[in-house]
C-alpha cells in the first residue's frame, strides 16, 4: 500500500465544473509541479470517470472520492475498489460529510480499500466522531466541521480547539494515525496554523479549486509546510 | 441527445472483475464488432472509472451506469452528468435494482441528464412501477424482475405477462417510450421471445460478461434481432 | 378499507411539540369537532406514539405518517402496517416530502398498507411524481411543492397551475383516485381555491398546528368546503 | 436520566406480530414478573406504537427502538425523543443491525437523547466498531454480529472472542460504558456465558418473543444473573 508522505496537502476536486475533465487533469499538473518545487507531498481527489487520465498524466498520488464497501460483482451504479486502484489510485477519501456512510460501512469500506491495498483518509464531522474512525483503523483522518466546508473560514483559526480535540482523541485511541485538518482552508497562513495544532497537513477543495490562480495558493501551502517546524 | 436505433442490445458491465479494466475496453470492442457485422445497435455501460477509456476505444454508444441528480458543485464521491458527457458517454442508466432512487430524484435525475444531453435508460422492477416511471419521460424503460436479475431464467420466458403489462402499462402513459426486456436473458432465442412480447430490445449483464465467449452470445443475440420481424 | 369521504381536511401533526402528546389528542379533538359541526370529514395523522391514544379519545379517521414495506418480523425499529392498525389507525401518509421513499418501496408500501386494510394518502413534490404515483393505485395522492410547506404561501395560489396539473396528470393515469392540495394552506380561502383547481381536499400540518386557534383555523376551512360547489 | 441496574435483561420486541398490541403488553408484564420474582433488571422494548400502553401496564423501564436525531419541528414519519419519553419510554435503542445509522447520526442521536433525558443502548456489528462507538458516549453498548441474530446460535458460544474483543475495545476507550452480549441468546445458560466473558447483561428478542413460554425462559435467564458470581 502507498504510504503517504507527511505533511501532505491533498486536494478534493468534489464534483466542480472548474476541476473536471481537462481541467482535473490541468489542476493534477499544478499539484505536481508544486510537489516537484518544494519537494512536499501533493495528493489529489479527481471525480471516478477522471481517475485514469488524472493518474496517466501525474506521477502524485490520486485518490479516489469514495469506494463502496461490496466485492466485485453485481453491483451497478457502484465503486469497486479494484477499478479504482486498476485506473491508477493509491487510496480513497471516505465518510465525507458530503457522502456520508453508515458506521459499518466505514468499517466495511476502509478492509475493502485495504484488501485492495488502497489507503484510506477517511473524514469525521467532530472530535468524538473522529476519534471512533481512529477504532477502525483508517490510514489517516480528517476533521471537517461542515459548517465550515467552503467557507473560507479556516477550522484551524475559527474553531481551533475542534482540532486539537480530534488529535487528542484520536491520538488516544491509535497514535499511529495522522490527521488532517480540513474545512475553509484557503492560504499558507491557515496551514501554519493547522500544523501548529498538531494535524500532519490539510484536505481542501475550493480554496484551490475556485481560486484565480491555483498553483499560487498550493505553492503558498507547501511554502507553509516546509518553513513550519518538521520537528513537531 | 443521441438517439438509440431499435431495436437494441445495451450491456451492463456492472461492477463485475471480467468487465473492469481493459476487461471492459475488450468486451466494448466485441459490442462494436457485433454492431458492425449486424448493423444491430449495441450499446455498453462500463463502471464510472472505464466510461473514458471505453468512448476512446469504440464508437459504439457508450453509457453510464448511473448519475446524481446535483448541479455542478461540492459534492464529494458524487456523479456528475457533465463529468460523464465529457468522457464520452451518451446517456446513462438510472434506477437499476442495485441502484434504486427515491421516486423524487429518478425524476430530478431525467431532468439533470436531459440538460447535459444524456439519454436516460430507467429501469423498474414490475409492471407498475414502469407505468410509474413512464410518467416522468425517460428515453427508455427496462423492465427488470429483481428475483430473475443474473438468474439464467429469462422474464421473457419465465413471467411473459409481466412483460406485456409493462408494455401495455407504459403505452397508456406515454406510448413514444420504448420498452427494454432486462433479466436472465442469456440467449438469441431469449432476445426473440423479448421482441415478440412487444419489447424493443434487451438490457443485459451476467449473460454476456460471465460467458465464455461473448462475442459468440452477442452475436448470437444480434441475428435474433434481425430475423425477428422488424415490422412488429 | 375505510372510505374516505370527500372533500376532506388531513392533518398532519409532523413532530411539532405543539401537537405531540396530550397536544395530539387536544388537537384531534378540535378535529373531530370540526367534523361534528360541520359534517365535512376531517382526518388526523399524529405521531406513531400518539396514534393509540389519539384514536381511543376520537371517532374521526386516524392516519399514520408512515409505515414501512415490511411484513412482520424481525425489524426494529421500523412501523408495521398491523401495529398501526391495530392501535386503531385506518390509514396511513406515504412518502411525504420529508419522508421520501425510492420509487419501489412507494409500491411496496401501497401493497403492504392493502393487505393490512389501511388506505393511502401517497404524496408527490410535482405534477409529473403525481401522475406516476397514480400507477401505483394509492387511495388518494397529495401535491406538495417542498418549497411551499409550511410556507404560508398556498400552492392552490402561488403556482395554481401545479395544482391543475398535477390533477390532469393523475385523472389520465386512473380517473378515480382523487388528488388532495398540500403546502402552505392556511385559511378558508385557500381552501376554495383548492377545489377549485379540481381537488378534493386539503393535507396541511403548521396551517393549523402553529396557529393561536386551531378550532377557528379548522372551522374557517371546513366551512369553506361547505361553500364550495359540491356539485364541481 | 434512568440509570439502569447492572447486569441487565434489554427485550426487544422488534415488529414480531407476536410482540405487537396486546401481546406487547402482556410481554412486558412477564418481563416485570420476572424483575419482580428475581429482583433482576429487565427492560423492554416496544414499536413506537406500542409504548404508551406498555409504560401504562408495568413499572419496568421502556426503551424505544430508535429514535430520529432532529429537533421538534417539521419531520413528518420521524421519531421525536420527547415524544418517546412523554409516553413514558426512558431510553432507546440506536443503531441495532436492522436499522443502521450513518456514524454522525449515530453521535447526533446520541446527544439528541441526553437532551431528552433518555439513555441510550447503542448497538454494533464487531469489536471494532463496538470501540468506535465507545468515543460518542452512549450509556451502554451491545455487541451483536449480525450473522447470529435470530440463530438461536449465541455469539457467547459460537465467538466469545468477539464479546472479549468487544469488552477489551469499549474498556480501551471508556472503561466506564457496560457491554452487553446479543445474538442468538436463548437459554440461561447462554447468559452466563455472556456474563463471564465481560459483559454486563443481554439485549435479546426472538429467544424470548417466539418461545412457547416466555416467562420460564426469562426466569431462566434471570436465575443464570442471580448465580453468575455479582462481584466479577
Amino acid at each position: 500500500m502507498y504510504r503517504i508522505k507527511l505533511p501532505v496537502i491533498i486536494l478534493n476536486l468534489k464534483t466542480y465544473l472548474q476541476s473536471t475533465g481537462d481541467r482535473a487533469v490541468k489542476l493534477a499538473k499544478q499539484c505536481e509541479e508544486t510537489a516537484e518545487k518544494t519537494g512536499v507531498e501533493v495528493a489529489v481527489a479527481p471525480q471516478f470517470t477522471d481517475i485514469a487520465p488524472v493518474a496517466k498524466a501525474v506521477s502524485i498520488p490520486v485518490l479516489a472520492q469514495h469506494i463502496d464497501p461490496y466485492e466485485a460483482g453485481k453491483y451497478t451504479g457502484h465503486i469497486l475498489a479494484e477499478a479504482v486502484r486498476d485506473c491508477g489510485a493509491v487510496g480513497t477519501l471516505l465518510n465525507h460529510s458530503e457522502r456520508k456512510l453508515p458506521l459499518d460501512r466505514v468499517e466495511a469500506c476502509i478492509k475493502r480499500a485495504e484488501k485492495a491495498e488502497l489507503l484510506t483518509v477517511t473524514c469525521a464531522d467532530t472530535p468524538e466522531t473522529c476519534k471512533a474512525v481512529a477504532a477502525l483503523k483508517p490510514s489517516l483522518i480528517a476533521i471537517e466541521p461542515p459548517e465550515l466546508i467552503g467557507s473560507g473560514i479556516p477550522v484551524s483559526k475559527a474553531k481551533p480547539e475542534i482540532v486539537t480535540e480530534a488529535v487528542k482523541g484520536v491520538n488516544e485511541v491509535d497514535s499511529k494515525i495522522p490527521v488532517l485538518c480540513g474545512a475553509g482552508i484557503t492560504t499558507g497562513s491557515d496551514v501554519g496554523a493547522a500544523l501548529r495544532l498538531g494535524t500532519k497537513g490539510i484536505l481542501l477543495a475550493s480554496g484551490v479549486v475556485k481560486s484565480e490562480n491555483p498553483l499560487n495558493v498550493l505553492m503558498d501551502m507547501a511554502n507553509a509546510i516546509l518553513t513550519s517546524n518538521p520537528s513537531d
